[in-house]
C-alpha cells in the first residue's frame, strides 16, 4: 500500500519549499494542505501544537516539524532516490553545521536590513551579510569539491536548505538594487545559485519573483511573509 | 592507529558535559582541553571561527561544532558502542524534535526566570517551564515507551540532551527553592531524572552540586557560565 503523505504549507514559504523540494528529489507523492500563515488553523494547531508553524509533514498520520528536521526525516524514511545527506560522516556534519547557519545566523540578517533604523545600521547589516556570504562560499568549495552543487553531482541537504532562500533573495536584490550573489565577489556561490535556479527542483517549487514580490508588499509591516 | 579525539570545553558547561556523556557511552578516548570561557583563546577561535564558542570536538585535526550535531557526528562517525539515536527514523524525529525544543525554547526560560523584572514576570515565565515539563513528560512516555530512559533500556540522544541540564536544573532548584522535577507533576519525568542523575554517564561526567552553586555565585551578574 502506498503511504499517504500530506504537507501543511503555504507555497510562499521558504521553509515550506525545502521540504517541497526535498520531496521532490525523493520522487514521493504528496498532498500539498494550504494553510494561510497569518492565521492558525484547528489542523496546523492539531498537527503542530508546540511551535504552531507551517510547514509539518504528516506520514501515515504522524506529524513531523521543522523544515530541516522534516528534510533529515525524509532522508531516513525513503529509501528511493538520491541520499539527501552526505554518507560521510565529517561531510554531514559540515551540511548539517551550514544549514544551521543559513537559518540561525545569515538568513535572519535580511530581517535586520529591513528593520535597520539608520544609515549606518542599515550598512553594517549589509557588511555582515557579506561576510555571511564569504563564508558560504567557502563551504561550498569544501562540501562541492568543485563540482556543480554543495551535495557533489547532485541536489543535496545543504542545497535545499540555502536554495530555497533563493526566490525571497532575488526580491530582496530586486527591491533594494543589490547584487547579493556577484561573481566578482563569491564566484563560486554565484555560479551555484544560477544551477540551483535554473533547476526543476527550484523551478517547479519556487514562485516565480514577481508574484513573490506582489506577496511581499501585500504583507510588508507584517514582519516575514511565511515562517516554519 | 587509534584517532586522535580532542574536545575543547570546560566543565560546567552543559554543552560540554553533553559531548562528554556522548564520548563516555561510545568508550571513546579523549583529551579534554580546558577553555576558559569568558576568554576566547587563539586555538578556539582557530577551530571554530564562525560560532566562537565551547564545544569542539577536534577529530584527527578536523573540527566539529555545536553540541547536538557533535552528538550525531560521534554517534555517525564511531560504530562501537550503543547507537545515540533511534534506527527508526520517527523515532529519531522525535528525539531530534524534542531536544531542540529543550536548546531553543525549554531551558532558555530559566534565564528568563532570573531576569524576570516582576513577580508577575517571573510567575508567567514558571508557568511556562511547568508547561514544558509537561511537554517533557509526555515525549518520556511516547519515545521511553515505558522503559526508563527517552532511548529505551539505554541512555540515548535525547537523554542526554536534556540530561546535561541536569546538574544546572540542581542548582537553581536550590537557589529558587522550586522543585521543577515533582513526582506529583510529573512523575514519570521526576522518575527518569533520578535514574540518570544517578549513573555513570552522569555522575562522571558533570560537576557535583556544591561546586555549581560556587561557579554560579562567582560568575553572576556576567550571564550563564558556558554556553557552546
Amino acid at each position: 500500500m502506498a503511504s499517504c503523505v500530506q504537507l501543511l504549507g503555504a507555497s510562499p514559504s521558504p521553509y515550506v519549499n525545502r521540504v517541497q523540494m526535498a520531496l521532490k528529489l525523493k520522487s514521493i507523492e504528496y498532498e500539498l494542505i494550504e494553510e494561510n500563515p497569518h492565521i492558525k488553523s484547528e489542523r496546523l494547531l492539531k498537527a503542530n501544537p508546540v511551535l504552531k508553524k507551517i510547514p509539518v509533514l504528516i506520514h501515515d498520520g504522524e506529524p513531523i516539524c521543522e523544515s530541516l528536521l522534516i528534510v533529515q526525516y525524509i532522508d531516513d524514511a525513503w529509501n528511493n532516490g538520491p541520499s539527501l545527506l552526505p554518507s560521510d560522516p565529517q561531510d554531514a556534519y559540515l551540511a548539517r553545521f551550514w544549514a544551521l547557519y543559513i537559518d540561525d545566523k545569515w538568513y535572519p540578517l535580511y530581517k535586520e536590513l529591513r528593520e535597520a533604523p539608520t544609515e549606518e545600521a542599515r550598512k553594517e547589516v549589509l557588511d555582515k551579510i557579506f561576510e555571511g556570504l564569504v563564508l558560504l562560499e567557502e563551504a561550498f568549495l569544501k562540501c562541492g569539491k568543485g563540482k556543480p552543487f554543495f551535495g557533489g553531482d547532485n541536489i543535496g541537504y545543504l542545497d535545499i536548505a540555502l536554495g530555497c532562500y533563493m526566490g525571497w533573495l532575488k526580491v530582496i536584490e530586486e527591491m533594494t538594487s543589490i547584487k547579493f550573489l556577484d561573481r566578482s565577489k563569491t564566484p563560486g556561490l554565484a555560479e551555484w545559485a544560477e544551477k540551483f535556479c535554473s533547476h526543476d527542483t527550484f523551478k517547479e517549487v519556487v514562485p516565480e519573483t514577481q508574484k513573490l514580490v506582489e506577496i511581499f508588499k501585500m504583507v510588508q509591516g507584517r514582519g516575514k511573509p511565511a515562517s516554519g
